[in-house]
């Protein structure tokens, strides 16, 4: 078993990686608190895992909440659904919340457990490659407006993550392949050397081999605990993470959180960033290139739908990280190395979205 | 003008006190972000307060929410129409929300600036006696949940509070009288002095005497700033300042959260903790008699509606200091000095519920 840490001094916690942890209910039953538990998951996941899940609970569950499945979904409504659940078990500060499925299930569980009672105990089983590698750690929990993707939230970080690699297995191939784009970002941002062994084992890890994708995890894992333990709440070194994001949310808002996966919309929108990057004198053709060639050896989508230039103004506009009115992207200064910047020359940025099929209003 | 400080490191924040102070754009504005400001409100401080407050500010507000007047409203659907004009107004990370208003105002706003974008910034102008002497200081924001009391909220600390004790000219006589209750729930649980001031003073108090109000406002803040700054969680000592408020809470519900004003519930809950108190042996009959007589003068009530007791159980059972399915309450060890227990025998608390004319099954 692979074990890593968040260190967050008092709200520091383990990851643990490893084929079948949802059964092993030794090794994450420490982490529970005394209160009892609630089960979050999705209509999917849950008729998959429950079983072995609640087998391993040393007492049934307080309560089940099973959301339907997809982004769209991930509404306040649905966090309310919770509190109803919660509410209606009589849960009381000491229950723990169990959150099993992917990075929407995440998001609403741990948004949940941040406000209930303001705030008890999570733990997270991650069961897609996006969630293992990505948004299981750190913290950032939340819900969508209909005007902006993860607009309401809280940082609240999970007592522990569990990875069960075997659920991979049963993973759509179109997810695996939206979870290895934030694998990708990784390297990008942090460490080179990841981008080059992805681009050696590309085959293997759209094959699912299990050993290809725990090193994925691991080394993905490894680096965002890193960031988070630099910047929890994100005053300014983590928002590094966010490579491809601001694009990528534009995307998924303007088909409606429905025609792209996440991942899918994040490896266009870094590939956008390594063109706006490319345009600023920071990136070279080639490395341009190199992403593009992975992208591609992943399956994932090189073009965005085609908007108006207006119209990507506008949601992009909407990102967390405008301040004072201005939009901060996130870019390559060089390869392996990410900044966050206010200073993007406005002909620049458009003359990456017009690359990117933008057209005039 | 009064100033008191409210030390939490690097969350610590000033609380002024004062009349006129709506006005005194020039002692504020510093606690302001950069980014705008969206007022809350509700439909009877705002026609009254908000011109103001607006000619104060630096620059109009991006946004002005008026939510509906009463603790009935306190819902997640009214946070969310603040969430809504902010993602409508186009308000960034670097917004500053300002509560205008009694403590259903302050708590939403808090709670929606806890959650919007995963926290901004935000500022209390507390209107009502009882917003002024407690809700407005310690961070506690939240709303409340069909089966339950602020089941659903965050510990989020405004920047400053700006107590202006001319809006307590306009609070109806009610109202004054439910926020003295909370004034005399800090001697009960800390400063038997100030219980002895509140005998000596209660008909300058209810008469709206200036000096006397605003020495109970700076009192009260003075004790609640040492208490949450010992514990700004709630992970013990803190909870002394809910006495009253598990019996309070079950009025309250109990009744729809219409007939009674929160301090209303809470006078007569602090009289059934002393009751209890002096039936474990732990306070005289003098002192709950002294009680009894503080809260007579003050014209607030001294009996709970009528419930049987299976349905006090049920209600105070939603309690958030239940922990692992005990109840824990907040009583008088001796008079001044306040515990949290979960060692009260059901025969003494039974008793008290009689006493207060709970009736069998």
């Amino acid at each position: 078993m692979r074990i890593l840490d968040v260190a967050l001094a008092a709200r520091s916690y383990p990851i643990y990686i490893d084929s079948g942890l949802l059964a092993q209910g030794k090794l994450w039953q420490p982490h529970l608190g005394t209160g009892g538990t609630c089960i979050v998951t999705n209509e999917t996941v849950g008729p998959r895992y429950l079983p072995a899940l609640r087998t391993a609970l040393p007492a049934p569950p307080l309560a089940v909440v099973e959301l339907p499945d997809g982004e769209r979904h991930k509404t306040l409504a649905n966090v309310e659904r919770i509190f109803d659940a919660l509410m209606t078990a009589g849960a009381g500060r000491d229950v723990t919340l169990l959150a099993l499925g992917g990075g929407v299930v995440g998001d609403m569980a741990g948004f949940a457990a941040a406000c209930y009672q303001r705030g008890v105990r999570f733990l997270q089983f991650p069961t897609t490659l996006l969630a293992q590698v990505d948004s299981s750690v750190g913290g950032k929990t939340g819900v969508n407006h209909p005007l902006g993707k993860n607009m309401i939230g809280a940082f609240h970080q999970p007592a522990a993550v569990i990875i069960d690699t075997d659920t991979l297995a049963t993973l759509p191939a179109r997810e695996l392949r939206a979870g290895l784009a934030e694998v990708v970002k990784y390297g990008l941002i942090r460490e080179p050397a990841l981008f080059d062994w992805l681009e050696a084992h590309a085959g293997a890890l759209l094959a699912g081999d299990a050993e290809a994708l725990s090193h994925a995890i691991e080394t993905s894992c490894r680096i965002k605990a890193a960031v988070v333990a630099a910047d929890e709440r994100e005053a300014g070194e983590r928002a590094i993470l966010n490579l491809g994001h601001t694009f990528g949310h534009a995307i998924e808002a303007a088909t409606g959180y429905r025609a792209w996966l996440h991942g899918e919309a994040v490896a266009t929108g870094m590939l956008m960033a390594a063109d706006l990057s490319h345009r600023l004198g920071w990136l070279t053709a080639g490395h341009r290139h190199r992403l593009a060639q992975l992208l591609q050896a992943l399956d994932l989508p090189l073009s965005p739908p085609v908007l108006t230039l207006s119209r990507w103004h506008e949601l992009m506009g909407r990102d967390k990280k405008v301040l004072a009115g201005r939009l901060r992207l996130v870019l390559l200064r060089r390869w392996g190395h990410a900044i966050t910047t206010a200073d993007v020359e406005p002909a620049a940025l458009e003359a990456t979205l017009r690359a990117f099929g933008a057209t005039a209003d």
